[in-house]
């Protein structure tokens, strides 16, 4: 499988994005951010339900909160506007993962966003290794040969 | 105490509401509407940690979902407009209430809103009683005499 | 051009549509409304820049707002759930219309949505008709008939 | 007037703002900074319709788009738990300044943000120094000796 085909997405802006400056308002960007992540995911192969807290989730199953986020704004974004996202995982440590996020459109980059994720332990919120489903979608995204046990 | 000190409340509309029409997004109203709810709860001393799911939430407490909601928006409002909100609960039956909401901006109403709260058992998501809590939000709001056991 | 192409869309809850009950937070499917009636122009052949305010709307274009909204629902949603909608508009009178939603999942109606857009002049904000392009959208979903001067 | 009535402000969580891992989900932090910072601006005095883009903004006014922001997760927020906000303000260049946040509760540092604001004229989008009344709350902020022309 081409990872390509989870690691590029794309979506289109929408008129409540934008603010009254008449441009996309920049909270959203996060937002866009950690929704192309899930979809990646579910490209992948990887149903949400597995990932993410919720009634389906596995007992014990580490929780993967974000301690860090940024964002760049490059060009003013306008309703309409369609654009491609590039994601680029990266592994920090066993138990934590950055998420690169290249926005373009019509080719020209226009904006950037990283996520960082650490997995806890669900019981004390303690550091512990990813679960070996994230680990998987790290590796088959090129990460292999950095994924060592903590 | 007088029912005013948690039945009506204040917001400004912030730059991140507006839309490129310069003017707010339509589905912040209903936002707003629930966090004025909570509000409202916690002024009249209720902790959100007893009312809401959380980490703190006693086991078996009801679900209180929205079954419905709607909103009236009668004029356009800016950033920096100064609201008034002004709340009143609806006794529907045992186990459901409505909060309505006028939004008021120098004295003139400029929208309304309406969410409707269904009190449903966390086992099997069956209709039940409203919490206690509640039913004594309710009363002092005004509506003692239409609480009655389902 | 098949109608089914632009009246009916799909998309995927997020996890930052979900609150700590689990659940799709209700206000968002407001916002999912929106988006779904500018996807829907947007496949019918209508730029959401010749609809919307933005540095490209031609100057004198009516605005648009949502007078009033209302949903109803009717399951829980949760995180990675895949949903249909349904899009339905209805002439209200030549200045003003309604989208119907109807959100299922696997088949079953888990939630509806009604928006209402009125045709207001960019001067003095008193009603007006509707876009011409908004007309022709509104016809090619099988309103023809109904569509008459103000 | 004290410094601290500008700069230190406070609001709580609310429901709509936790996911279904019963958290604070991470993009509404940045929200928050920019609410923070729009009224921190009111309560010193700017009227946001003399700032930011709306129908009563001056002709010709910069605009002051967020080029950059970041934020730091430090403990899961929960419904219901109020936070103090302290602003600082920081001079970037006489075009640009940051505003760092830092979120406790009860005292114990939570969440940090940093928003960039860059001026930029409205005809061009070129840099330009930073409007007049930003100036001025920067300078009242504790920043007067930074100030210079550009």
């Amino acid at each position: 499988m081409d990872p390509s085909s989870w690691l590029l997405l794309c979506r289109t802006v929408r008129f409540g994005e934008t603010d009254a400056a008449g441009v996309m308002h920049f909270h959203h960007l996060l937002r866009w951010c950690h929704e192309a992540y899930e979809e990646s995911l579910e490209r992948f192969g990887l149903p949400p339900a597995q990932i993410f807290p919720g009634p389906s989730l596995e007992m014990g199953a580490p929780a993967l909160p974000i301690v860090h986020c940024s964002a760049d704004f490059l060009r003013p974004l306008c309703v309409g506007d369609p654009l491609a996202i590039a994601l680029r995982p990266e592994l920090v440590d066993p138990g934590c993962f950055d998420v690169l996020y290249t926005f373009t459109r019509s080719g020209e980059a226009v904006a950037r966003g990283r996520t960082r994720h650490r997995a806890l332990s669900p019981e004390d919120r303690r550091r512990c290794p990813l679960p070996e489903l994230i680990t998987r979608w790290l590796e088959a995204s090129g990460l292999a040969e950095g994924v060592r046990p903590l």
